[in-house]
């Protein structure tokens, strides 16, 4: 293994996500001089041929053709599986008869426990090859053509390594991260799942049920009408794609019930001090809360943990 | 009456909301030539003091100098409470002593059905003169230091006019609005509470509540460490006043709650969905709240009201 995390890397879905990470690689220098191979694969010819014709990839192969798959995996230092977590599975199980020893395997997904079982059901006893990952960094475009070189610059990386990686294998797939300007973290995959389930998924499902909720009232025109700015930023994320939403709702589904049930309490808690007009008891929540979430914005909110200087790049 | 709105302004309340008003009316230019004199009530001199100071009203006085009070009030024709709407019948009590026949009041409160009862209670036989309103516009900072000349330009006011209100008293209070560059909508007190229980004070609760049932679980720290944009945006109302949303929550009780109870019946049936991994059914609500929040997005989103003339009329 050369100094530089990979000479041949494969991305499997080359979207805002795996494309980024390409373009990241390319445009911040991290291939200068040992400029590593990228190879994209599609399920569908013209997603592939757009991310080429871009120059994002080198080549490209499609799910169909099994003779381009093995040429793609062959040598392939690095896979990066970067498609909807429902798909984690039946990619493994396409790679594997093609998977040589010194190949790693990680992933995008937004979800751990799940991709993991997929992984070993897949890979069986080859799963210390596979090392879990999230960066946590989006857009609200997607598609190849939103693929920016300095997405991860500054962003959260979490990997969620096994039992059975070897350190050298966790570290390689960070120093592939670290490459695009990202920043490591590391936690359990039962960890990372209620973290993101606190932080990411509850709050999308929260915002897609308010809008729902308006949709089946009589006035709901008028009330659309009279939206403003609290509104727009409440529900900005219920805008998200709804089959990526569903996949990470049933692929989480466990650690996002229990954070769904304990913010249920909360709300009944609240419900009841409105009923009986305790004005003490909420504005003890309300207070509590917004110095919490005042110490969070100061703290740098979403990029507390990058704490580098050249974070101040990111967008 | 002049074709100018006001001759002599008296607003109760002199921070973000009634010292815009009275930057907005100034330095828009409504009062060239017959420039009307602003008088700022405070219930602390500091207060006032301040905005004589900063030159966003001509005088002042305080609440605990009833002859100054007298004085402000005497030749006043449009009266502004722009205080907390706890406030609101504790105020309209100091001012029915001194209130002349020409003179309007009006307010700026969040909920208008309380409003409108604590000014029946004050008022009596003269609540003509008092038309409920409600300029649906803030900015994160609060204060006569934060106060904006152009603060209304193409922002929503809504009038919940009275019965007892004569058509000329609604129209010169909507004329003193419009000379801000505001735009007037119309609606009944109760549809008014509705509207704003829905889609402002609900969110507003919402967003609370998952801050402080994060802050309950024992993992709270690192959820907030890898909390990122979608937190950000849900939660960007979590930073508000708890005092101002504790009065809000209590005024707008009736409203709120039943907003709230079919906001949980969308949020039960969602955790059944995900429990029973019904994606469909997860899939069915996420694509129709996303068409919705995209459809108020392209419809210009909080400034939806201002594009067409009809707006000005009944909503």
């Amino acid at each position: 293994m050369s100094a530089f995390p990979f000479s041949k890397l494969v991305i499997f879905g080359v979207g805002l996500i795996g494309g980024s990470l390409a373009r990241g690689l390319r445009e911040r220098g991290a291939a200068q001089g040992q400029r590593g191979q990228v190879i994209g694969v599609g399920r569908r010819a013209h997603s592939v041929a757009r991310a080429l014709e871009l120059g994002v990839i080198d080549a490209a192969a499609t799910l169909d053709d099994e003779a381009a798959l093995a040429a793609a995996l062959d040598g392939a230092d690095i896979v990066l599986i970067a498609a909807p977590v429902a798909q984690t599975q039946a990619l493994l199980e396409r790679i594997a008869p093609h998977l040589q020893p010194h190949t790693l395997i990680t992933d995008a997904g937004s979800t751990k426990s799940d991709v993991i079982a997929a992984a070993r059901a897949a890979l069986g006893e080859r799963i210390g090859q596979f090392v879990p990952g999230h960066p946590i960094a989006g857009r609200e475009s997607s598609g190849v053509e939103a693929a920016l070189p300095d997405l991860y610059v500054g962003r959260n990386v979490v990997l969620c390594p096994l039992p059975e990686n070897t350190p050298e294998a966790v570290e390689r797939i960070a120093a592939m991260w670290r490459a695009t300007g990202a920043v490591i973290g590391q936690m359990s995959a039962a960890q990372h799942d209620r973290v993101f389930a606190s932080v990411s998924h509850l709050p999308h499902v929260l915002s897609f049920a308010l809008v729902d909720q308006i949709l089946d009232t009589p006035d709901a025109e008028l009330k659309f009408s009279f939206a403003a700015g609290g509104f727009r930023d409440f529900t900005r994320i219920a805008a998200s794609s709804p089959e990526m939403w569903r996949d990470v709702c049933l692929a989480n589904r466990t650690a996002l019930l229990a954070e769904l049930d304990a913010y249920t309490e909360v709300l009944a808690k609240l419900r009841a001090a409105i009923d009986a007009g305790d004005g003490a008891a909420l504005e003890t929540v309300f207070a509590r809360s917004r110095a919490a979430r005042e110490a969070w914005q100061e703290r740098g909110g979403k990029k507390l943990a990058q704490a580098t200087p050249e974070a101040d790049g990111a967008k």
